[in-house]
């Protein structure tokens, strides 16, 4: 058994609230397994090994009531989760029997879980850093398989691996620098100032190449903001039933997971994009109310990422879509598609004759919109329209998602800025020729920036802050 | 390995649907086992013990995408819920991951469960009797002490047991009456005819009595519908938030179960109380508006199980309440409690007054209404109207509560009432000296009715009927 930093036992629901087959309770401290065996009918619990399952009742000691039938899943320290000795009780997924087994942990000497305690004595226990931590909690909220992947690469250590590599070299010069100091007077360089400069040179940018990664990273984890605006008939819903339709088959596969705000989502590639309705824009833009639902429709525009002007191919010409286009987006920087629907009810003549003619442009920054010609509702051109989509928002950074680490935590993003900032200031030191006291002093505070994201230096408060976004019960 | 019955094998979602730090996914059947191996990081997997854990990651070997890292909880065939090889697989409670999981569940071979479908199983395996089945749908949706306690003791085969027992004595005597009609033409009596009316009596007790205890089952499974009445200020908010003290310091003890409805239902002594709120009854009734209100509140009160009138001390005079009253009950027939609140603000002799002046009785029955004196701020007098409010719903079968049995299924009830209407066949058919075919015929009628509660008889109609009430991953 191995010594671990908590005396007390934690307890809490670890599934989500409410009816359903299964509930699972998670206990995790030196008592988890004399707690359970207290109440459990099989005493043979607290002898048992780890890794093992358990059928039984829980009974309440006080009032001999059997509160239900269970499954007892049991690990031993270091072998679980938090490295603690760990209980999971599998009882029927009724709010009134959880209620009732945590009340008996509760009396029994458990104590209630704060939000995202077990991972937090995952990590000081040793059992994870602080970026698979925090991946924990990223790789529930995920909801693509690009979030997903990348939750599940740092969960997996991928992120901190390299980080630490970063560091380990940096640490090496900065003992030598260390070294110097310790020396004081007698002005020797055991650090290769060349040496060092190479590998600053090279850790910069690596640090430079995963803040840029944030950005990429941000929309992995939270989506691209799409707003679609276009006249009443263009076939909004049609498009985004079309573009739905595959997805919507996969999710009402799966029992009670009712998704209704779905309905405005779709992952492309796995990556999400939320598009957001917007008042339909009428033939007659002079009348009053109508320009106040342009004024709302520009408002919408102003926060998303993206806009895609859908139009029907059939009732517009090219200049009406490139007015509107440009009224819509005056003052404003973002990309723009043009979506031209009904394709099935135009010849190819038209649609030839429309491209052709078409050539809109942003105001602001005279980029180029391009142009795609679908059938929604006959489920035609839809590939074009949705590498278009992914040609707008990624860069060529995107290319190399499946290897490269991308970082998508703000926390991470924020320590990364401040190691390129040190780093940037030993650079500076080294070409001015520094002193070795100001070059160490830097190197320290980069290593600091870079320890804060692993957690290989951590205060309370921070974890405090990070812990407590969790949901409980993890 | 036991034979099992079917050759497929099911997969559903077993814990609720949501974010979570954990769900589970289940599988059961033939290739429960072979199927969660051909994803699983541990080969050893399939050879693996019942009854064991297995830590690793889940690989789509199509893609070679790692899915997530789980935990596998290994039953093998007989010695599992459903008597088939089961796999629980619990992986990271996101939506994200549990649809991939199943996804490739279902492209490994793995078919989408229906709802009900493991417990079924549980029941054509022989693991369970279709009361038991049914106790489990019951125990999820048990919200309260009572009907926990019930579900649980029916889910243990407490009530199965005494419909059992029950059966084999009249299958005996069955068998003899049987046995004379092969005799046919040579008129012997094998059945005691004495002895048969002797335990026909009983069994028609025993019958009689569990049909009895249905209306009290309903109550128990269901709650009671209480409808508080009264002036504006006379203190209902407080009394509720009284009553709802205690059971809301657990609740709020159980992370994300929001149960805002809870705002009007108290559990006292483990009997579910649903109070309904009504329009305030004002000063004035003569007013047309005000007479609206006191109609819509009668409409109400003729719904409910029970009436509360709840009234300020300082405020009403005897006569004042019993109008009230009065007024509100007109035509009905239900209990009624009068609850004067503010005992703080009136002096005893004030309070002893009132009730010796108070003498409320309802038309229709002429039934006395009690009274009870409580200050709700002051949490005085709250276990009188408990006690008060427990004695006015449950009669004296409740006593016995804890041993008994007692039917809360409707369709129990049924087969209890068409059991019932044979025995009185078979008795009639005694006392007049029908013939030993039609008291043959009567008494299997009988023992098919009861059969059917324990699914000793069943046809798939009704299996299918029971089942599909149940929720996917059970």
């Amino acid at each position: 058994m191995v010594q671990t930093i908590f005396s007390d036992t934690i307890v809490a629901l670890s599934t989500p609230p409410g009816a359903g087959a299964l509930a699972v309770i998670r206990l995790s401290g030196p008592a988890a397994i004399s707690i359970t065996a207290s109440v459990f009918s099989r005493k043979s619990l607290a002898e048992a090994g780890g890794h093992t399952l358990h059928y039984g009742t829980i009974r309440d000691p006080a009032s001999s009531d059997i509160l239900d039938e269970v499954v007892v899943a049991l690990y031993r320290n270091p072998r679980s989760f938090t490295r603690e000795d760990v209980v999971e009780i599998s009882c029927h997924g009724s709010d009134y029997v959880v209620r009732q087994v945590l009340a008996l942990m509760l009396r029994q000497g458990a104590r209630l879980a704060e939000a995202g305690e077990f991972t937090k004595r995952a990590f000081l226990n040793g059992a994870l850093d602080l970026a698979q931590a925090e991946a924990v909690a990223d790789l529930i909220a995920s909801d693509s398989a690009l979030s997903h992947r990348v939750a599940l690469n740092q969960l997996r250590g991928g992120f901190s691996q390299e980080l630490r590599d970063l560091r380990a070299r940096l640490i090496k010069f900065a003992a030598l620098l260390e070294l110097e100091l310790d020396f004081g007077e007698e002005d020797v360089e055991f650090a290769d100032r060349t040496g060092l400069a190479r590998l600053l040179a090279e850790v910069r940018g690596v640090v430079a190449g995963l803040l840029r990664s944030f950005e990429l990273g941000n929309v992995i984890k939270n989506g691209i903001t799409a707003v679609i605006a276009g006249r009443p008939n263009a076939g909004k819903s049609t498009l985004l039933n079309a573009l739905l339709r595959e997805e919507r088959a996969i999710v009402s596969a799966i029992p009670g997971t009712t998704r209704d705000f779905i309905e405005d989502e779709v992952s492309i590639d796995g990556l999400r994009f939320r598009f957001v309705d917007t008042a339909g824009l009428r033939d007659n833009p002079a009348d009053e109310v109508e320009a106040i639902g342009v004024k709302r429709t520009r408002q919408r525009v102003r926060q998303a990422a993206l806009l895609l002007y859908l139009f029907d191919l059939t009732e517009m010409t090219p200049a009406d879509v490139q007015a509107e286009i440009q009224e819509l987006t005056t003052g404003l920087e973002l990309p723009v598609l043009a979506v031209g629907n009904k394709t099935d009810l135009a010849s190819p003549e038209i649609q030839n004759a429309f491209a052709a003619e078409f050539n809109a442009t942003i105001p602001t920054s005279q980029a180029t919109v391009p142009l795609v010609l679908l059938a929604a509702g006959r489920n035609q051109g839809l590939e074009d329209l949705q590498s278009a989509l992914l040609t707008q928002v990624r860069g060529s950074a995107l290319e190399n998602t499946a290897s490269a680490t991308i970082v998508t935590n703000v926390r991470h993003a924020r320590a990364l800025e401040t190691a390129a900032l040190h780093l940037a200031a030993v650079q500076a030191g080294l070409d001015t020729g520094r002193g070795t006291e100001l070059l160490a002093a830097d190197l320290r505070h980069a290593l600091a920036a870079l320890g804060e994201i692993t957690g290989d230096i951590s205060s309370e408060d921070l974890l405090t802050s990070i812990f407590t976004e969790f949901c409980i019960g993890k």
